[in-house]
């Protein structure tokens, strides 16, 4: 058995937010006790839709790992690494492109269901098509065992464990590892407006980083039961905003029952609700908020504790390509020393 | 101005023959002695449709070494070098398919005809799909001024002249270079068989390795005029597979002119002109082949001879590919020295 590996990481399009706490970071800083995790910044994957705009994707890349800091991530037991400095990567998704045919590209139902979302068609970035090969070679170079992923995400993990297999088979031996998904249990965490998705271009994320005031004015904005006019009417609890994220923030879980009681039975104000999500968010986020304060107070520091991870996971997946160009009989100046 | 580079090479898929020296390899042993020129073995592009069987690829390598020596190459004019030993050409390849759409690709007529000849259809590998990208990555990672192509293959320069100006465009200044082809005047040799094509797998090849009796055994079985049964009946020239090879090889051109117009008129047998044809190609592969005897008789020199010119072209390539990232701000690092 191959020790456990996690592989895990983010597009770096923007800051990160209260849904990636709870989809994703929470889960990583705890996993970060028990287990060998990378956590990879993926400059080469967000600049497959962002070809034309390369400087949203690089403007982010510390502001991700400002977030990272802010969230808990602890550089001494997660490795940070940057995509576009491990050369490997290239190098694997060159191989594994050989493997795959463009018709089980296009039946991908995760980049199906994206192209859609995007609005891509027949402008279609070849880099967008085949990703995930990419991210097979991101996995497989850093041997991971386990990938946190969605629902949605299934696919891409299939696939790599499809060339995996492929390319063992071909080479005779079991040079890459399949790996597992770890589920998220977690819902997705709504828009501060109600709205299913969280995005930065919507205004309706509260971001790590926020101060206590722009987390206060969101609070106080977020959407509830639009029919609940009176405090002393009945309320609706599913589709509240305030809930969800009570639901997903709150420690005290007999107080947010105790409150969903009585929102459904009338009596308790929106008002009431929101002070309590807000004195709840604020002593979540103001660690944080230092945290992140003091990260990005100096760049070159953590510019250099992305740089130092990334050489780490360097000689890893440089060690991995070097073992598929060795099974593949590609290492013809191996003898000559 | 920028100084003339040239680039050019072959997929190490078999050993090479006649027709590769007709078609390229005299005119780089021409070019050596005017140009910088680069001469690269595609074993990533081989692999593209023999991805399920590297070693064809793999074994070849050095096989097309000692063919390059043995056509007259020299070491100390030509750069020669490994594909897949330059990780530069997999990274640009990456950040040239975000540039690329795949309707772009899937019009490409170059590789429409080529699917076509292999029995593609469905089962076409990624691999192959891109690989005008993976090209384009080549050529401007030389900075490659100048390629030999056939009229078949300029879509592939127009391709990689696309991409070299939505680059400089993306980035607003001239980091790419653009690329003209240098077109072959001579036609495509045919097989000994008098097919169009000329391939290891008919068997209707002259290598440059065989031995003088191999070359003989092939000459007198090459397709000549099917209607010419005596020697005193009037014979074919168009479409003789005999006058197609020594229109290609032999120097005296008054000599062949005077032999064509006697096969018309009657009376030149086959017998006698295959005896020319023999001797002029015995004279031309003679020293050929003790070149590439003493070549392959020492693989470790070969390979090393490979080796030290890769060496010369990853320091190019790497340059070529720290301008791109550092255009498209990817220099993370760059400051942290």
């Amino acid at each position: 058995m191959h020790n456990p590996i996690i592989l895990t990481g983010d597009r770096p399009t923007g800051k990160l937010h209260i849904g990636h706490y709870v989809g994703s970071l929470r889960q990583r800083v705890e996993a970060q006790h028990h287990y060998r995790q990378f956590v990879m910044i993926a400059d080469l994957q967000a600049l497959t839709d962002n070809g034309h705009n390369p400087a949203k994707v690089t403007d982010n890349v510390l502001e991700v790992m400002a977030d990272y800091l802010a969230a808990g991530l602890d550089p001494a037991k997660t490795t940070f690494c940057l995509q576009s400095a491990l050369p490997a990567l290239a190098e694997l998704t060159t191989y594994y492109l050989n493997l795959v045919s463009v018709a089980r590209l296009e039946r991908n139902p995760t980049v199906k269901a994206e192209i859609q979302q995007k609005g891509f068609e027949r402008s279609l970035p070849a880099g967008f098509l085949i990703y995930p090969v990419s991210q097979a070679a991101d996995i497989t170079a850093f041997r991971a065992t386990h990938v946190p992923v969605g629902e949605d995400q299934l696919p891409m993990l299939e696939q790599t464990n499809e060339i995996v297999r492929r390319f063992n088979a071909l080479v005779g031996k079991e040079v890459l590892t399949e790996c597992q998904p770890i589920l998220s249990d977690t819902g997705r965490l709504p828009g501060i407006d109600g709205k299913a998705k969280m995005s930065k271009s919507l205004g309706n994320t509260i971001e790590l980083g926020m101060s206590a005031e722009e987390v206060k004015q969101a609070v106080f904005a977020m959407y509830t039961d639009p029919n609940h006019l009176k405090v002393s009417d009945p309320g609706q609890v599913e589709g509240n905003t305030v809930f969800a994220y009570l639901d997903a923030f709150h420690p005290d879980r007999m107080l947010v029952a105790e409150m969903k009681a009585h929102y459904q039975r009338g009596g308790l104000g929106d008002m009431r609700c929101k002070q309590v999500l807000n004195d709840c968010l604020q002593t979540l986020l103001a660690p944080m908020r230092a945290r992140r304060q003091a990260a990005i107070a100096d760049k070159r520091q953590l510019l250099s504790l992305l740089q130092q991870g990334t050489q780490q996971a360097r000689l890893l997946t440089d060690e991995v390509l070097a073992e598929v160009k060795s099974a593949m009989g590609l290492d013809y100046f191996a003898g000559l020393g």
